[in-house]
């Protein structure tokens, strides 16, 4: 019996099993370090424990994405190892906050199952929940992945495929923000003078600036997070692979577009839910990243008036600038788009 | 009205203006290690708690440059988005220990304006003063910088040049230092057996180490300190741009010539004021940055026998070793210097 | 007198001679975010403290190979600054576990010394001891290393070689590593069902997964031991060396290796002890790392049934995949071998 793991294929994944994945992940003031070296992040509200305390939080929380990327990276060697593709998510949801000093674990439930035309692979939905320490939920999202299978020749399973909501309730949104004060909100401190009410549905927003990614970032952060897929680490066998490339962690280019998008949502402060996700097109070392949004909704958040929920779409591209919004075309995504990202983020009201 | 920043130009800045600068940022652990991975800088008493403690400090407090970048980069969206050059320092003083866990905000007053003769761009000089948690300066500095004018055919403003002292008065400084216990220096652990009064006005000293820079290093320091100059970050236009490559933030030279100055320096362990500083060429990813010292001055603090003042010229170097310490030549600086910082240090007396 | 540190040359190694190494250093979780974010690894005591105090740590301990480094680091600048070769290690013990806050220091007895015949060089012994604040042993080793004479003309000195263990006596392991309630131990969290009662002497693991290096990886890492070997940092100098490269500090392998034998030994979550240890070639930057180990010996540990000990060899390869456990050829070591390591590591007892 072999004492390394192989990871799972399409046949191991039956609709409701349940995986508990290693590794528990401490986060510490050092991770969130790190995640502002890698991404240059600047929203107050994760920056300084003062603005934080200032409006109500106990310290400065954990960036939203630094603790999906940590739950995320301990699922890659339970459901990902032998992936296709990366297909999508949905159903995401912020349900606390993190701090430094909590620790994550990840589980994932098995919610469907669906096999390829071609026998060969198939397409596995899993639920994944990241807990903290005390076994609160910090997190749960949907994903998909087109998993290989072991044998072609294997019988494909009756298929399931979950019915998943276009967007997450607006209303249910938030509870990873304690109340706050927002009449302490310092819009010189935090870099934005628009709140929740200055956005309009339909309003598109240039982020302006790119940043350029090496190997060395790229493979620093999908290390911090854990995450053990082999096509961002080993140039010896990518360099014979696919794109002749290691490949970049989805993830990375989600939080390069959330930095990168501060500059014009400064007071986009958290991330609350993910309405859905798609990796376009992939990233290599050496490209530059863009990105832009586009406000798709606005939502009062049920018994609150000190912050509200906007929903937008942070699309990504690389060495393309977004000041004309570049997104689809005819025939699909237009040409240099690698992310279309759909999300709620929490913003505080006038 | 456009959410993004686009910059202040030359015409924003009036004498007088107060700018208050986002994002608080609270520095921690995670910062120093970063610092420390970044430069391998290893002055014992930002290193060790229990070096620092047992000679007067309650723990190791931060480095002085992670204080200054940190205060630095936040003036960046506002004083030097449009920036054509960072032309020099003057007037800086460390008024105070920064621990972990101090959150640091900054705000720079406009002190001068001068309107070049091309009608194209301006110097504007600001005084950016770096205040902790509890609004109790850390660190204030002037620096002048050449902006572009948002359109050349407005009316230049009434020129003011400020006058700004040639170098910091030594009686003053030394506040960020508590009460010593120099018996308790252990100068096998401090890595020198050089104190203050072993150092000799006209004294150079050559740094031997060099260092090469790698793309990935400068921009995980850049982002660290929360530097957003579009000149480093952005290869798709800087490879279309002055020098075809992105361009390494002036601030990430100083603390690599500091770390270097170690070898020969190892007891200064205090950098208490910025007298000059002046980034004479750029410096590139592959460069090799090499540095000398020179004293310059030597002198008493106010009341204090625990620790003496010394004024040193640090100068850096790229692919130029220091042993003929490389400085000016007759129609400049030398090829191959970089930097010209001239700064006080603190270190132990005998 | 020169204030820079020249290192020392083989004529200053006596046998008895004792050097006490700057620089002091607190390591932190800033270190522990680093170190994983470095090279990925994802043993669960070291990742988590809900993990460890669950079983009876009372936090997660840092990784002792960070130690290793953070105590190596420190006698480079007196030691092998004038080194050739970095020969082997022996002896090595990992006497108590190190948590963030501890703060390390370093020092070096001179214990044997013998020029090599060509008169220009000699190997050096030496035992260090790494030390925390309170001046308890946290680790010691013996390593030997070829330096270079200052004059080829100064007499040889009287050979001296000490007798050095083949292997650490088991019996003695395991003090770092308090009682443990391995009931408590989770399996699945930890990512291994395979515990110390599973592994066989001549087993074979082949640990799959390839890492390939950047030189701002590996510089980072040995900035943030505060390692100053000159070949590791400047490109300018050993461009024109042996290699025309830099050379990457072969610490980083051993983490590199360390870290992949996770995929295989994921409950080896301590290194007790280092038997030996080899470089057997250099590495460089863009090159891949793999790995894999042999089960030398299993030995019980004095008096405690939580845990046992696994003596393993954990071999690094590079850009060649250990399927066929690459070792020795017929006149040395085979192509590709770059590391040949021989450890105790503690695991759980069924």
């Amino acid at each position: 019996m072999s004492k390394t793991n192989a990871g799972n294929f399409f046949e191991d994944f039956s609709v409701g099993r349940m995986l508990h994945h290693a590794t528990p992940l401490t986060l510490t003031t050092g991770d969130a370090s790190l995640y502002r070296a890698l991404y240059g992040t600047r929203y107050a509200v994760q920056s300084a424990d003062s603005f934080a305390q200032r409006i109500g939080y106990p310290q400065a929380p954990l960036d939203d994405l630094l603790v999906f990327h940590a739950v995320f990276g301990k699922t890659v060697p339970d459901i990902s190892l032998n992936a296709v593709a990366n297909l999508g998510y949905a159903e995401g949801v912020f349900h606390a906050a993190v701090y430094p000093g909590d620790t994550l674990t990840s589980v994932s439930e098995v919610i469907g199952v669906k096999e390829n035309s071609n026998g060969k692979t198939g397409t596995v939905y899993v639920r994944t929940t990241g807990s903290n320490q005390r076994g609160e939920t910090m997190l749960s999202y949907v994903r998909w992945v087109m998993v290989r299978k072991r044998d072609a020749a294997n019988a494909a399973p009756e298929p399931q495929v979950p019915d998943l909501a276009s967007a997450v309730d607006a209303s249910a949104l938030g509870k990873a923000v304690p109340a706050l004060d927002i009449a302490k909100w310092d819009a010189s401190l935090s870099g934005s003078d628009f709140f929740w009410d200055d956005y309009e549905v339909g309003e598109k927003i240039d982020h302006v600036d790119g940043m350029t990614v090496e190997e060395s970032d790229h493979m620093l952060a999908t290390r911090l997070y854990q995450n053990t897929a082999k096509v961002h680490f080993n140039q010896h066998t990518e360099g014979q692979g696919r794109f002749g490339r290691r490949l970049i962690y989805g993830g990375h280019v989600i939080s390069l577009a959330r930095a990168l998008a501060f500059n014009g949502c400064g007071n986009a402060f958290h991330l609350a839910a993910i309405n859905g996700g798609r990796h376009v097109a992939p990233l290599f070392a050496g490209d530059t990243v863009y990105a832009w949004s586009e406000v798709l909704d606005q939502a009062e958040i049920a018994g609150r008036t000190d912050v509200g929920a906007t929903r937008m779409r942070l699309v990504a591209t690389k060495d393309l600038p977004c000041a004309d919004f570049p997104y689809k075309s005819d025939d699909g995504y237009a040409d240099g788009v690698i992310l279309d990202f759909d999300a709620w983020f929490v913003l505080p009201r006038r």
